[in-house]
């Protein structure tokens, strides 16, 4: 990514867009046989960035900075480079095709991390745990079902980045954007050599609204690690304790308490995410600019582009190594299902009395006291049932025994994790 | 939209749901037959929003307070609701229905927008005006290519709208998602019958990224019409006169000043949108909860699901009206392209000399003095270039005359405007 | 709240405006003698909101609209009402009114709050609990003062709201705040009698900055609830158990699983924290308006003010309830420091290791050595330690003791509750 | 800024800290005496950060790596730095320290951009230009008096930065914030050494509002440029024409149209607000870490610490050179003056017909239709008033010609200027 951003990608990406404009004009007549060929063996790969900074200083123009270096480097035919076009036909074609290049390592990013998952997944289908609502004890669930939460937002977020990716378009239209002095098929083949789609309605610069989408879609990205780190964090908490980031080799955990194992990793992902937050909010304002153009998003972009996708690239490679590492312990997992001595089971009991007829107040209000005592009192759960004698006569004891089969309970499992494994990136 | 956001009417819908997944689950045997044709025919049309609220107080507990009432209302038979499901299977099912249903009426409201920019349009494809880069005359553009560049941006919103919607998803799986007490076949007829998509690995909650999407269409919807409403302002400016707000009957300005028209829409539309923007960036921290579910959520989603919808919705359909009612000062657009007296045709005149081989840094200083002896001295750049011999040596006065033709430049305009009628959402 | 923001409040509060104003013109004779009064005894206390909307959907204008009504109510002498002044006087003094008005209940709830902790923090001063760093177990605490961490956060907040409340500015200086058409000498007088001090320059409007100040305060007190709600969430986890909210009479905590006590309110407190932030970072962007004013920041304003204020006093209300019902199980706190038999103490025995002379990271390797082996295959730490005969010859068994004391470790926990207890809002 | 946040003075302060805390354990017998100058003399300036890192990719604890590299330069005294100190305690107060002199630069900038402000305003107390309300003429005011308005905002944002800047506190009290293995004392001696403020209670790291309320404080200086930049923009419209930013020698406007003059820093200075605004969002997302602390927050400071305070210096330094190289164009705002043909003095006269016994409702309507009339149909204002017979027999001519006098318009403009001059950053 650092290089992706770097001035010397920058500059060969403008002289690229420079040279597939000048082919197209040269196949229109516009400028004269030959000059591509000839700015191309005598500019490319020689640009020097600093000479161009240097020439920027005087002018406090880029581009023209830019193109006075190609003609130190190229000479008289660079004149006929950028003849008809405006800064912005260079800037923004350039900078779609690197948000466009940006967002197919994010991608991959995210394909990597939902594989990692899928891999995860595949070795703990069936492995059991307690499911939480509001950080409490509910009904069992299972690791794999967990991760497959995860595997099927990553899914949806592969859509909505490509959905993105397809909006980042460029142009080649002069000044205002109306070809005043170009022909648009010069644009329609420059752009399609460049393998970059036409802004539709050129102002001079192309729509920011395209570029707010993808910063909105990293924010996205974001979030979607976010829940995985929150959960790791959760996870690794020392009175859980079903899973732990994997800690390197000579790795410190603190440098005052030297039993410490702290999921500094997840927490790291936790806070880059708000970072995608905030570079998102401030991308929705750059869309209404002034008239045809200001240039008030540039100096937002500039920071924005190489800061959103290298971080939002990074976190994906960091979550993946996260997942992938991830040192699972299942037999707290286990202990972890039994502290509320089968609470979590109440809910079976509940409706199986319902099933037997009892009215639903009457049962949710029975199996609640049953489910207190055990918790205040001590006790099972089961235990606490069968001392209600209205329950045993509805149930009988093989019917509350039922109610606490983890098997049963999990029956369904298997067919959402094949859901999230075989899902595309919407709807369902 | 406020009907749609009512208290009546979300629990119309969760009876609606209830009852559809009722229908379900007694075609399962689950629950006995007829037992929904029995609660729909005394409880549908007949909740009472405020005894439900009455009962919410001692429950602190909405949807037992709502089955409470059903209860009351339809006796023995609604017990068998809900059986099995918990609250969020009815919350997360309702919120996706009518975000749903509010985004139909989004989607018709940017589609009515469009049709107006449409509308507007042809009747101004050729009304030529300036064209403006950093707020500074650039170039003659028509008035019509400023609205088709709204036109595009608003079909990229629908586009949005759109693949938020096909996110929102909805659930009958019980406790912690895992249909431990109800079979997946219910909840995939039930909605089926309510006409949404299952989410794919419920957690108890739908995933809250489906609706994140949907805050952040929403904010690009909003910074769309911003755009629009910023246009309106800057023309409406008194130097600027080339547009207004349709002025009501009986309307006032100013209570000081009696001869004001403001652009008072476009201002409020401005603001709204800032609205949309920080919701979209609260929702996004919504993403990440804890574990199976937490329902920090709920207290968010209670405040912007109706506010940024009804905000969108209104914003829509004043932009709409806005751009029907603008009254357009064609005259008063003749005059501002002379204001510069010809500059805004000197990027032509620059780029027949290099055409005619003048070096391009030459063409540019003796094009710059004579726009800036115009600017600064009096008199038309055409003039000054006339009172160059090095100009007129290689243009003569035919080529400096062609250079100041309005409609050689406007030549690609239309082909720029059919572009965006007929554009679909996605890239170009 | 409610009240605070109703229609009939703003209305009275335009009216009081008015009237004050008006007095002021009388004592400098801009006036007739006596209007004020006349007007005060036929519309004080009698104007008709709905009257006033009536009337403003014909004018479009909404002091135009009051104004129109106060004639109807008072007749002529109303005529004298609002001269030389312009809307954004009546509007912009109001707002900072009710602002302040609003902030003053607020203050009141961050002072409650902050009681509440006070008491809270008496009672357990020396209840001993786990410190966590990392979700990770640290070193011993105590609940007291984990709570004065929040005290000593909450007169920061009350210092910042008294800073945004100082800034809220009224003006009577007419349009683009030049008094071309009335006195200072009035505007001084009145906003003098209204208690709001004067906008140092006006521009027809009050700096926006200065509201936003207000916003950005609020999100912090917000971010200072969230940062309690968060705390009583990890304690209420159903694997630490350290404390749980009241739980009502009659309350139901799930619909499904009988059993369970969820954190609701702490979760509901979590949720509106981010609705603070959002509307704090929409208010920054209604400080530049165009020139002397344009009416962006209105729309955005009769959404925010209302409620941003009314959410933070929700929240300071309901937080102060929740820390006082908290309900602190003391012995799962001392179960709790007991989990990880003894590793909490690990950095008092490498302290005590450096202290007798040996090297820091020897002694950083011995310790952890101990403590994995303790961690991962059982015994206490002491049990550990004993065993390394280097450790032993180093401290002796009496020395190994002492790093176990936990009176000695929470000796310095008075002084630093006794600090917060006796803070000021700023600095330390 | 970039010495500032470099790797090398965050190492440098990091062993300012240690040595501070050094030197009072030497005080109170914790360490031998003479440690810290030892340390001092062989480690201070001579620290190489490449080193640390490279130890910090084996540790991946970046404190314990530099301990480890001032113990190879130090030897053995350097085991005693750091003796019950936890990590935060270094990288915390660090922080306070850099951020308090970041703010130190920027709270200059400011003060240089107020200074710049008043040496303009003292240029053009009395330049006369007209006020505008939503971009329409309203009535007149003075170059200086608009100036002011920057001014007071100013004074207000150095009066944020002061108060954040006083909430900048560090921390030596080791994990958890407990003291436990050190004495308050020596944080109190270190602290005052380093002349920073102790965090009330530390929690092992400073209480992360602090921070936040500096990040917001940010956006508030940002915003108040954005509206300089926004207005700067304004006047440099073409149409408008009454102010430029200066153009240096050899700078470009335009690559394609060389008449072109641009605000293109006050574009840039717009843009970067936004990011001030995003950062400050980020923040208030720090600050409810989990128990006593996780380290989420780390990794966004280590992207907004550096960002955001470098942007907002450069900010206020660019802002001071535009506002010092304004070139105005006073005879163009004498020019723009007149565009209304006199409506901008219209309430003048309505209320010169009130005073002179007209009801205002009917005095309104006269005016405002004198006021359409010369708008629509050509003509004066003046002009247009003495044909209306009713309005000359209550003014008589004398009285309309009065309702023109500029002078007496803008009789109390200095009396505001010398208000903003003279006033504090608080409340009026």
């Amino acid at each position: 990514m650092n290089a992706l951003w770097s001035d010397a990608h920058r500059f060969d990406t403008w002289l690229a867009v420079e040279l597939a404009a000048c082919v197209a004009m040269e196949r229109h007549g516009a400028v004269p046989a030959g000059t591509a060929a000839r700015v191309r063996s005598l500019a490319e790969g020689k640009l020097d960035p600093a000479r161009i900074l240097e020439i920027e200083k005087r002018t406090r123009h880029d581009v023209i900075a830019f193109l006075t270096h190609v003609e130190e480097l190229a000479g008289e035919p660079a004149r006929w480079l950028h003849l008809g076009m405006t800064s912005s036909d260079v800037l923004d074609t350039t900078l779609s095709l690197l948000m466009s290049e940006a967002l197919d390592h994010i991608l991959a990013g995210q394909q990597r991390l939902n594989a990692v998952l899928v891999k995860r997944i595949d070795e703990h289908r069936k492995t059991p745990m307690v499911g939480r609502s509001h950080g409490i004890h509910a009904e069992p669930v299972t690791l794999g079902l967990v991760l497959a939460g995860f595997l099927a937002e990553g899914k949806r977020n592969l859509s909505r980045l490509e959905h993105a990716q397809a909006q980042l378009a460029g142009t080649i239209s002069g000044a205002v954007g109306t070809y005043a002095h170009l022909e648009p098929a010069v644009e329609e083949e420059a752009l399609e050599s460049l393998d970059v789609v036409r802004e539709t309605v050129p102002t001079q610069v192309v729509a920011r609204d395209r570029f707010a989408e993808v910063f909105n879609a990293l924010a996205l990205v974001g979030a979607g690690v976010e829940r995985i780190a929150l959960q790791v964090r959760h996870w690794q908490r020392t009175e859980v304790g079903e899973a732990e980031e994997a800690f390197g080799k000579g790795q410190k955990g603190s440098s005052a308490m030297p039993h410490k194992k702290n999921p500094i990793l997840s927490e790291n992902l936790t806070g880059l995410s708000r970072l995608l937050r905030g570079y998102a909010g401030t991308a929705l304002e750059d869309i209404a600019l002034w008239h045809e153009r200001d240039i008030s998003h540039s100096s937002v972009e500039r920071v924005i582009a190489p800061d959103a996708t290298t971080l939002a690239d990074f976190m994906l490679a960091r979550a993946a190594d996260l997942v992938e590492g991830l040192v699972f312990h299942t037999e707290q997992m286990r202990k972890n299902l039994d502290i509320t001595r089968g609470l979590i089971f109440s809910e079976g009991v509940l409706l199986a009395l319902v099933r037997a007829g009892m009215g639903r107040q009457l049962a949710y209000e029975r199996v609640q006291a049953a489910a207190l005592a055990a918790r205040d009192q001590g006790g099972t759960l089961h235990e606490r049932l069968l001392l209600d004698p209205e329950i045993v006569k509805q149930l009988h004891k093989e019917g509350i025994d039922a109610c606490f089969d983890l098997d049963h309970h999990l029956r369904h499992v298997g067919a959402i994790i094949d859901r999230a494994i075989s899902a595309g990136g919407e709807g369902g």
